[in-house]
């Protein structure tokens, strides 16, 4: 299995320079992550510091038949820039042309990229209000391009890229070489770079997931009862859910998968059949800002009240946000065994800490995880229990004390132990 | 007059450091140059290597009351790309999605600046046809963006960086360093940001501009005759045709300095009314290929024959673009002694080179050159004469040796003699 607990490597094998790995990782996101096909254009948002990475996978993507990718580079500076000088009525104002013309991109049949690696910190000093309404704004202006995405119609992809910024997060006793170097060195070993053919690892370890989600799907439970010293919450799945994990067909055709690392299996919970309190595990980097220590208590699938150590107000703006952010969109089951969770590492980053424990995401619920969902009219959805939000955020709820019941016609049978799967 | 020929400080005054002169361009650049509006959105495209600029001018963009500053940058590199490694049929494709979303950003009140630098011969070894069909899918797709552009709907200006590549060009027999510097010198000088007060001097020259036109407005010329030992080339004007140069108020309602540097008066010929022969006295960088020692024939308007002593094919691929590249969109007057032509320097781009010379442009006329021409109809347009095509492209013809005569009512009177205005 390939999800077996080995630590990370702490140095990258002699055989492969960086150059080599990083060229690995390109190739393997073109190929296994989006699966681009011959003359589809692709749309990639990256990080200015990612831009090594951006040209390799520009050359792959091309060299995999792509007929035209677009590259919008960030830079944290112009992004900043804002907060410092802009005048206070900016704030709710977006780029909805840009974002109309990205949901017209996945009409017309482009792929997307995404390489993470920004700085999870990089609004963390700026006005928490500002921030809250600039990102309510873009998050009204991308809903469309958003849904997109979570109905999972076209062939999309995230990666990471290793940032100074980010090293330093995820590594604060390093030196700044040596924090890129062991940030680098993660990405690479969870995206099974290192293995002899990445490309057929994946399709290995794709196949492990999917027989994990085919062995939940035939189940059939009604909830999940998470339970440890922190946690006492019981999950309701939505009517007709279907677990995913690995890799998934979009609905043009392609098969992709939609994170690279992944150890996840996930599915929709009802939006009303959530009850019980829950702590987070790890720290949440919610759109530059951390919140740690979260605590919630649901009641009726609804957030009643909401703390945290650090970030409460940013907490509190983002269950706010509609009246979905206050209900769980999704749900996922990741042994503590994974091998990010190996690495005893906080990453700071989602992509990567939602791979080392099991998660909750408030907000919009993934329509793939309903059978026959992607047809669905959103009234449809609604009544099998599907949530509906502006935003999609998770946050690690897995530790190695959590238990984990699955519960049918009201029996209870263990699911997970101390944050491993019983079976399989 | 501000246009009395000076040759350009070969090197910094001395009280002003570099990032302060950066800092001057971007402040010159946001408050002349595109005059932004409170709460107006800004669009900028940029090599990556002026994302020091860049970021300057989104601070005083903000600082002048920018909503949201949205920035493409260019990276060569991913440009390249696409010609190295993709497959023949991507060539014929554009990004159609983003260019609309463009459009979409002027019609809903964004301003625009395009920082221009980057390598005028970034495409010059590659397969001449990719180039030319994926500049004519490109064209095709931002023809309604260049539309609300030429049509002066909105505020919009050029300004340029210094960048490596570019600088080599312009300054061959220079080390890189030197000739980064004195690339940067002569944009420095050329755009009065060493001026105690570079707003005020842009305003002056701007004013002066101003006038020149309004001296040519009250000729009412039939046409101009450009005279020299290598070009006789009579020129018909369109009817109604009206002097622009220097700053001008935008259909929005705001003033802006589309070009910066700006040396030149323009006007719009009549599509079917020049006759003769012309020859460039510069180099044409066209999208990545240079174009030498053009010599063309007009014949009733259209370009019949066609030479240069480098890149003709690339030449003949821009004027066969559509019927409306064989003509001329633009005339336009620039005194030999202009201070960028004093630098006895080739820059390599337009946006400097055109404003060393009097020069034309093949393809599309702007409708802001006549009278009332904004509101016209396409068909209104060309019934005057104006021009319509996917291409506006500028080359030089005037020297140091060049007569042109106005003509009204078949009688001709001295315009400008041996490169200079005869009045004015």
């Amino acid at each position: 299995m390939t999800t077996v607990a080995v630590p990370l490597p702490p140095t990258a094998p002699r055989q492969l320079s960086h150059e080599q790995r990083l060229d690995r990782l390109a190739e393997v996101a073109v190929k296994a992550g989006l699966g681009l096909a011959h003359g589809q254009e692709l749309l990639i948002t990256a990080p200015l510091d990612a831009l090594p990475l951006v040209r390799r996978v520009t050359e792959h993507a091309y060299k995999a038949g792509a007929s035209l990718v677009t590259t919008f580079l960030n830079d944290d500076e112009l992004t900043l820039a804002r907060y410092r000088f802009a005048p206070d009525d900016a704030f709710d104002r977006a780029n909805v042309w840009l974002q109309d013309g990205i949901a017209n991109a996945y009409r017309s049949g482009a792929a997307r990229l995404r390489i993470a690696g920004d700085d999870p910190a990089l609004l963390a000093k700026q006005d928490a209000g500002k921030v809250g309404r600039a990102n309510l704004a873009a998050s009204k202006a991308g809903r469309a391009a958003l849904d997109i995405v979570t109905r999972h119609e076209i062939n999309w992809s995230i990666i990471a890229a290793a940032t100074p910024a980010w090293a330093a997060l995820a590594f604060p006793h390093e030196s700044p070489e040596n924090a890129l170097a062991k940030l680098w060195n993660a990405i690479f070993a969870s995206t099974r770079i290192d293995a002899d053919d990445p490309v057929a690892a994946w399709k290995a370890h794709s196949a492990h997931l999917q027989k994990r989600s085919a062995m939940l799907n035939e189940k059939r439970y009604d909830a999940l009862h998470f339970k440890s010293s922190v946690t006492d919450l019981r999950v309701g799945l939505s009517d007709g859910h279907k677990w995913l994990g690995g890799g998934s067909v979009a609905g043009n055709g392609i098969a992709c998968l939609p994170n690279m690392p992944t150890e996840e299996v996930f599915t929709t919970p009802h939006k009303d059949r959530t009850q019980g309190t829950v702590a987070s595990t790890k720290p949440l980097s919610y759109q530059g800002v951390l919140i740690k220590d979260i605590r919630v208590r649901f009641d009726g699938g609804r957030i009643v009240e909401a703390t945290a150590s650090e970030g409460q107000s940013t907490l509190e703006r983002m269950i706010g946000s509609d009246e979905g952010a206050r209900k769980l969109g999704e749900v996922a089951l990741v042994p503590h065994s994974s091998p990010i969770s190996a690495t005893g590492l906080l990453f700071w980053n989602t992509l990567f800490d939602e791979n080392a424990a099991s998660h909750i995401a408030l907000g919009q619920a993934y329509s793939t995880c309903l059978e026959g969902g992607e047809t669905m009219t959103p009234e449809q959805l609604a009544s099998r229990g599907a949530n509906d939000s502006l935003i999609h955020v998770d946050w690690m709820i897995g530790s190695g004390e959590m238990n984990v019941d699955g519960i049918r016609d009201g029996q209870a049978e263990p699911l997970m132990r101390s944050g491993e799967f019983v079976q399989g």
